[in-house]
């Protein structure tokens, strides 16, 4: 017996990410009891990203309609290096981390042929084609050290294969702050391997 | 470098309880991402929940503005039982168990000086009245077993005092599932002071 624009609002909530029930109640009342005002501007900027927000189509990141990608064409940023990512997610993260100045090429996935995800499902067919018109000269390919982000690096080094720029990758290793005593072996043998000088840190 | 309209969505979105800077990230991709359609419908159904509900006078529950309050009005509840909540989403919470069939008030928090959160702050000044009015024969304090839940039942309790309305409260006692050996003592004396018959249940 709740009102009806109520069950409306905590059942449209749910499709928010890993958001059950029980959350979506506690979103849609916090929304209509304490923030008026602000529940308001949320619905309109919710509406204003929906209309205004289109994919760039060479770095494949969220951009304005009616303006550049700014990503791509800030003249602060370094035009030779590329970095190949999964998703639009991980830009956000690398944009506030604010350790990388170049471009960004977003795959949109990762290769896993079992979950029907090939390369025709993926953003890559332009690889190519941005490295020899920019004259890129460095690709590093931020994938996740999966079989699926191994099968997706291999391909995409395929790729520019026969292009002037290098490819690097990220480092594998033990994260900041990680036990040794818990690291897996494939993590602790590549760390070995890959051991970097104790004073260039 | 993030879009204007994204990054203003994901600092709208963190009005929500408890959702940090990632969590409104993840939120705004998927929105614009994954659900476009269904988008749009959450950013209307929120708009029609801020334009359309409001409180009801009598139960303090929301209601839409232009149709009679749902809980208070309906011919199949019972309208001679009154359970007395600190908050709205008990309510939503009661109606899913459908467990209560009576009337609800909502007092909109608990007693909590220490907080500034006195009688004036709360929705109590009609329940006297209420119960008069409509006859009320029985009002079921259903207040949490703290010092603020306490202090309200016992504020409640005086309220209505000299009223024919008789006066009980949610049993205190062990939670389902719950294991005898981590149960507080003052629990554990309570229950075992209103223990119930065993063949009743």
């Amino acid at each position: 017996m709740l009102p009806q624009s109520l069950q409306n609002l905590i059942q449209k909530i749910r499709i928010l990410p890993g958001v059950g029930q029980k959350t979506a109640q506690r979103y849609a009342l916090q929304l209509i009891e304490r923030h008026r005002r602000q529940s308001k501007e949320l619905a309109l900027a919710l509406n204003n990203a929906l209309d205004n927000l289109q994919h760039c189509h060479d770095c494949g990141m969220l951009k304005e309609i009616d303006q550049p990608c700014p990503l791509c064409t800030h003249p602060g940023r370094d035009h030779h290096t590329l970095l190949i990512l999964p998703s639009l997610f991980d830009v956000i993260h690398f944009e506030q981390l604010k350790c990388y100045k170049g471009l960004y090429h977003v795959l949109g996935g990762q290769l896993s042929p079992l979950d029907g995800i090939g390369p025709d499902q993926l953003h890559m067919g332009s690889i190519r084609e941005r490295v020899l018109t920019y004259h890129i000269q460095e690709v590093i390919l931020a994938l996740s050290p999966t079989l699926e982000g191994e099968a997706t690096a291999y391909y995409v080094s395929q790729l520019i294969q026969e292009t002037p720029a290098s490819v690097t990758r990220l480092a594998t290793g033990i994260p900041v702050g990680g036990d040794l005593e818990h690291i897996d072996a494939h993590t602790l043998t590549l760390s070995l391997k890959q051991r970097s000088s104790y004073h260039n840190q």
